[in-house]
């Protein structure tokens, strides 16, 4: 049985052991990697970090035998050929790019560095030094988006219209109930705001699905300036709680989206999605997705005497659920793996986030401005 | 009991007799209009037109004793202090400033011109002249608005952040199934354009509800350029049948509104429109109203493992109907005619429905210039 | 105005005055037929018949001013350009070979003959004459048959693979119940026979939906030997009273037929038909059609140890109805008179009536010799 | 308390332990057989097979005292007297023949053979050697089975005319969702074919409710030739996933089955059958059992004018559940140990499982050679 060893940075945070340890990379490593050609992999992961007591903890609760606080030694262990970076997005270019000149294949949480420039010359390097490298875009294997993606496939929609995405709810500013949100959310200097925090994610859902943006747009506003941290002492908020964008897609598409932390949910789920095509539409949450064929679509008439006795979504069927799917962190991680070793595709790379970042800055861009970006032609 | 004479012109037509005749001035005028002073007003229209034989048949049909051909011996009577248009739009401009010019107050229906330089020369025109001026902004009236009215006068948002709206549906494109719109709203050259017939609604519902919009940006798309009239022949569409736009408001409150024939409706209503505020929000359709109260909001957590029980509809409550609110139409003209008789409050006037066409002309310049526009101050 | 005129043989009766007369060629008439030129053309009819009595009567309650005893005179007047006949199945042969060799363009009632030599003679007394020809194949303009043509237009199905169908209800022998047809229905030698009857009907609405049969087998019962015909008089049943129909399509497809007027009903109609293709599902009955998509499939296991809590109808969306669809006859006729008139296409031919004959006599011949039967090429 | 001794062999695997020993046998001997005399019997199982290390765990976990991977010394053990064999369908013929020759009462789960002959001669040496013989036919004891079997024996139907099933539902193909079956099923050269798997159990459901079939046609078809097995790989369907089978049964009555891999769901359950008689009509499935007396019948009449508002299914009234009925594996295994302690009737015997076979066989012959074919007399 083949062994891989991977370096494992910064996980000891809460997405890093409640996500990428606890619901990926250790049950991958319980239950080994099958390759295609059906050959087995053992996973041999090594916790690096600065707080040893973390480390300890953490590898004892997983039953991982190796840590260190020494990353520099790790990175020169020939054995260890993948680095996985989780740690603050502050260090992130120095840790990847370190590890890449190392020689390591790397893959890392999003976002791939605090700025666009910073994440293309990553994207540049990996590149240069042939190195396979990849970026967590973990929406992606929701259950619900799992099913848009099978009715883009399968040519559900015809041509695609436009898409309209709402994600958000409303966070409670600290005073009557406490906030959901950590503070540092809502503050710019602590890398805070939704368009930077979700925009990343509404960029690789919209051009893995429906290709390349070419036009944005954006609206960001702080719609709610005072709030109390977690230990209710009152703070400003400096980043935007709310962004409107409208992006033109190269296929002649548009895509409205709404990020907001001050609405309240009067949808499906927490973060939806509507697609209309000339043959069908979908409407998408985290879990679910409603479907309306186009020899399916009622034939509505505006009729503003008489209250219709309608109910405008009986009208569409649920995609039903494709079985056990799996989590999205781990599903993501199998193909990064598969990717290192034996060249399985993997579209998730550097380029990719980096792109993403660059949609967040012109984003900002263009709501200071009040104008229209042009993104980066391929 | 007071007479009171209306010249109505071009009231023939389908929406002259389908709403303002049938359903507003006709009831009016058999139940008689009662002043806040207590005193009764007998309405005494007269029709005017081009078609003799229509006009007698419309006559004949509402028992309206006098009609004619002649407007301008029409407009002479000085009995008939008021005069009303629906005429086709491309007159408009012409009828309104000879009756203003003939000192009639003047009533018309939307848009006041083909231009905002057309409208506005007729809103200063009117305000040199000193004449009471209108136009029809029916959307207000609907059930469904009146609730959102009476939330916004009660302070019920608290201050508002955020309007989003949505209208529209499917419309078949004439193959498969016939379309349920005329082929000219798919026409420029023939007036067509979502734009143009929704925006002017957009615009007053919004700065009637939550004031001034200070810039707008658009993007309209042609998304189905093909499509068959009703004689089931091909034709180019020309004008847009989708819109994107987002709007600045001078209260910092942000809207959105989707505008598109391109859609299928997983929504309350084929209109829609969601306002969150500090306080609380709603969801208001042509009919009815929902509401969650700041108090009632439920404290959401993002969690994409486990699917949620939760129907996050279920935690919004309808405003109860309001009795019987009546027919839009014939609320306005009862409101119009009371401010020509006892000067009652009437802000639906000619420089509001120009401002409107600034918006149309603002959202389709942006649209084809990839820019947001600035509105004229006030 | 251009005129018509049309010579209508043995339309006294049930269906004659009941469809062809009352609800298909007297609102053609009166409303006058409009090409597709525009172009507006008056119907004239003449009624042909031997009752006097009964034609003067037809005649007067329609507002028809001519009528005949005659026929070979008015076959004589070649301002009478089209024959229609719908007088007894026995003399159809006769009376059409008549019409067409007086120069007459004919439209018939179903079956065009007694047999598949005769139906096929005339269809090639037509053809060599070059008159427009044409038979009733109702079924298709039925509601639920509408929807189903425009499913199968738009690609809905993908590749079909079966097409199932199902046609009866219980028809009581008489005995404690009326029976609710008549006794001809059930009796061989006055042309009764379920197969005889509806398998014309079967075969053009899958030849013309689903493309050509190549071969059929079929298994005739006369389950009920017994019955009381209009008077209560037993009489024995010598005619198949049900039918079991297999078809291979050529394009691979399979249909399966069932015909009974022995089982009693629990489906959503008193036709059915199931069609399941690659990429979508329908179930049509005469008014309604149910879909369910290949995205909308539902993944199914077997269990037969817990009962499921699943209602499998759930699982399908209607076809919306396609706005007023009018009266199959009357929409027919209409084509055909256009077919005439202007050329219009008009599949629905001699040939295919022929070709319907022959489908019914292979069936008989199949039941017969338990055989299956290779169907005539093209 | 009397002792008896069964042989299990080959009841390790899915079917085995899920079905024989989890559902039947266990819980029989834990709580005992009790006979029509109100003995009591003492059931002592061996388990049989190849893999010791799986008997093992299989005997633990059920807490079965004996097993052994030596058939031939089990055999020889006269204390045994019963023989059940659910080992791999290649080997049946092998093992039942030893066993019946080593004097053993046999039985074993279906098919009796891979072949009519091979089953056949095993029923006639079953015969010969006067050894009690039966095979699974579980479909019998399903709740929806039973309720049809009591109505059958009431006299429900009167004179049954005819029976018309469906068994089946959409296996998707693996591209966009991973088949619900084993890719075997759809591989002939492994055993697979819907007439194989599925042709068996309705011969026994309909010969044992209905009597003896004369004659059968089928048409199998391999509508889907592509598809993905476990692994994703694609593979070729070489066995049949879709046939239409007509059987003419010695009374008189018609029955038509579909069987499909490729349809859509729009019945009550993934089986159905519909029985129509002189009488009354039943609609069964796996679990309920719908029926409508011929008092209950309503006076249906064809009109496509007018939609009717009728729910034909809410004319039909279900049988009631007839208290707890047990598991349909249990209750046949309680029936077979019987008739070997007492001689209870049991006509599941190794002869109609090779009818069953005969039936499949022609159903195949009858498929390629395009004919409708004779099965053999009794």
């Amino acid at each position: 049985m083949r062994r891989l060893g991977i370096i494992l940075n910064g996980a000891t945070g809460r997405i890093g052991t409640g996500q990428h340890l606890a619901r990926a990379l250790v049950p991958l490593r319980d239950e080994g990697l099958t390759l295609a050609s059906g050959e087995r992999v053992a996973i041999d992961p090594v916790l690096t970090g600065r707080d040893a007591g973390r480390l300890q903890r953490t590898a004892q609760r997983f039953g991982i035998e190796r840590w260190s606080t020494d990353l520099d030694a790790c990175l020169e262990n020939g054995e260890d050929t993948v680095f996985f970076d989780c740690a603050a997005t502050g260090v992130r270019h120095a840790n990847v790019k370190r590890a890449l000149e190392a020689g390591k294949h790397v893959f890392c949480d999003k976002p791939l560095g605090t700025t666009y420039a910073e994440a293309s010359a990553l994207a540049q390097l990996a590149e240069r030094l042939d190195r396979r490298n990849g970026v967590v875009m973990a929406n992606l294997w929701l259950p619900g988006l799992r099913k848009l993606r099978a009715l883009v496939d399968s040519g559900f929609f015809g041509r695609v219209l436009s898409i309209r995405g709402e994600h958000g709810y409303w966070i409670f500013d600290g005073h009557a109930r406490p906030a959901q949100r950590p503070a540092w959310n809502y503050r710019r200097e602590d890398g805070g705001g939704i368009v930077l925090d979700m925009m990343c994610h509404w960029h690789y859902m919209l051009e893995s699905l429906f290709g390349r943006l070419a036009r944005v747009t954006c609206a960001a506003r702080t719609f709610v300036p005072d709030r109390l941290d977690e230990k209710a002492t009152p703070y400003d908020a400096t980043a935007e709680d709310a962004a409107f964008v409208l992006c033109e897609l190269e296929s002649g598409a548009m895509a409205q989206v709404c990020l907001s932390w001050c609405v309240r949910v009067y949808r499906d789920d927490l973060m939806v999605m509507q697609v209309d095509g000339t043959h069908g539409s979908a409407v998408v949450g985290v879990f679910d997705c409603y479907t309306q064929h186009r020899d399916q679509t009622p034939v509505l008439l505006w009729n503003a005497e008489d209250r219709p006795d309608v109910d405008h979504r009986a009208a569409w069927l649920p995609v039903p659920d494709a079985g056990t799917t799996g989590n999205a962190f781990r599903t993501q991680w199998a193909l990064f793996l598969r990717h290192v070793l034996e060249d399985a595709p993997f579209p998730w790379d550097f380029a990719m986030a980096a792109r993403g970042l660059e949609v967040v800055e012109r984003c900002y861009s263009a709501s200071g401005a009040h104008s229209w970006e042009t993104l980066s032609a391929p």
